[in-house]
């Protein structure tokens, strides 16, 4: 393994320590756990918006937090839920006073570590809800769908809705409308290493292609022949669209992201193929996001996610945002 | 080779291609030309910025097109300098009655296909200039330095100055100004792999570095054993540093960016580093830019700019930007 580290084991640590560094006018850490809040946290009178998860997917989810998006993130080891107790102190330390919201990835041991602090947070009189997101469509069964790029675009959206002073009740309906008009899948070309692990996730020949991967280095849900950029984007918007209730005409966002290793020429090559698919089923590209958004280290590959749009996702998408990782391009 | 492509001759075409498509509110293409402008272009009144150089640097240059930024970008193959044509046609394209600054990168084709460019133009009554950008420490003959991260930084902050309605005048001062108080200096990991050549343009084993490397996928000036990211932020910073006319208390602005295929967490344990290493030298960091800004394809490595600011520059660096590219974070 050569890596950019210093202690393998800290390799978290370390970075969540230079993503605060690095933006602290929006940023803080509460000291002795792994959580970044936003430098105003609690906005009294707002619904405190948490995520949370492995690290190793930066710029999600410390990246995500400010004003307009996040109030916090809680993030783990590489890979790892975050601790309960890290949780439990993140709802703590956004409540105010219009309730918290937790946006859950479909994992089990995120939704474990979620819903029990957030069991907790109630038990402590705090009004909490959540939702999860569930939009990699590489997976048949619905309840078994891993939250993927759609939970950035939850992320953005019950972000700007909150800003605005929602309740908790109608943070969380656009919330649910995003999880239900977003669908995503992804091709993986290369592994990644986990650096307390030392040894790539899995192998695969240089003439093969990993298709319906996750984002923790897994290997997809079947491997193929390596395919052209036109064939990939075919395949996936191909798998995509059918579970997408759209109709000919209606305004999507797209969002192409490289999973750590893969070049910025490579995403806007695929791109231009993925637009021209999503156009060629009648669908109108209202905004397009390229870049990494919640890659897996330093693997090379590709996911695309497609979030149908209405005039009330449309506009809560194009507000502005604080977050330093929110961006539209690379 | 395995990369997301469809005909790797045509890559840096396709690439440009979806740049366009995906922010067509923004950029235009001039057809037949690998040209991207300002959709608004020519601004009247207002001075033309013009870069360019190779493709495989994505987001760069197309993407520091917009308001704030570059009027143009002109783009030759991966790693190869555009063609006179199309610099004299994007002159032409900018040209708002102001004159037309050229940002040239310090590498033998950029600058002799630049100027022969600008002669062109001004035989056609065009009023132009340039500045070269030399930002790379990692050559010692101030003559040969490359043109690498620092260039982004000259195209904000002349953008910044030109959007003011600045004469040409001032806006090469400032253009100036940020060369003279920038350096840089990079290493790699891995190399990268040209489309249409398909072989790794260097070998490297698992426990070497390459130190002082350009963005074109070259090896560096020397070869070391595998250092840890506080070894290498000391070594870069202690190279950057002296060259920089630095007095303690001085603000600077610094940009750590991975070449193409660093994780984003080791981007940003490596900043940490870094952080810690200017601060020892009694310098005071204003503001920090962590993600690809100028890579070189999917190249495993990393480069550390650091800006001096006055109060001149610092301003025009917090400008708003409506580029696509820009960007405070990965």
């Amino acid at each position: 393994m050569k890596k950019i580290l210093n202690d393998p084991k800290k390799a978290a640590e370390e970075a969540m320590d230079g993503i605060v560094l690095s933006q602290s006018q929006v940023l803080r850490r509460i000291p002795g756990r792994r959580i970044v809040v936003r430098k105003s946290s609690p906005v009294i009178g707002k619904v405190g918006l948490i995520c949370g998860g492995g690290s190793g997917h930066e710029p999600a989810h410390s990246g995500y937090v400010g004003k307009g998006m996040l109030d916090a993130a809680v993030m783990g080891d590489v890979f790892t839920s975050p601790a309960p107790g890290d949780i439990i102190t993140a709802i703590e330390s956004v409540n105010g006073g219009a309730g918290v919201l937790l946006i859950i990835w479909n994992y089990t041991g995120d939704v474990m570590n979620f819903t029990f602090a957030e069991e907790a947070a109630r038990e402590k009189g705090i009004v909490t809800d959540h939702v999860i997101v569930n939009d990699d469509v590489a997976i048949k069964d619905t309840r078994k769908r891993r939250g993927v790029g759609g939970t950035i675009f939850v992320q953005k959206i019950a972000g700007a809705k909150a800003e605005q002073k929602a309740s908790l009740e109608e943070v969380k309906r656009v919330a649910q409308s995003v999880i239900r008009n977003c669908k995503s899948m992804g091709i993986a070309l290369t592994p990644c290493i986990v650096p307390a692990v030392g040894k790539p996730t899995f192998t695969i020949s240089e003439d093969e292609v990993e298709l319906g991967i996750g984002i923790h280095g897994e290997p997809g849900v079947q491997k193929a022949k390596m395919m052209r950029s036109e064939e990939i984007a075919a395949f996936l918007v191909n798998n995509i669209i059918p579970e997408l209730d759209a109709s000919q005409g209606d305004q999507v966002a797209v969002m192409v992201q490289g999973m750590g290793g893969t070049s910025n020429m490579e995403k806007f090559i695929f791109f231009k193929d993925a637009y021209d698919q999503i156009t060629k089923h009648g669908l109108n590209v209202r905004s397009s996001f390229i870049g990494e958004y919640t890659p897996s280290m330093e693997m090379g590959g590709i996911h695309l996610t497609v979030l149908k749009l209405d005039s009330e996702l449309r506009a809560l998408l194009e507000e502005a945002t604080e977050a330093p990782g929110w961006h539209v391009w690379s």
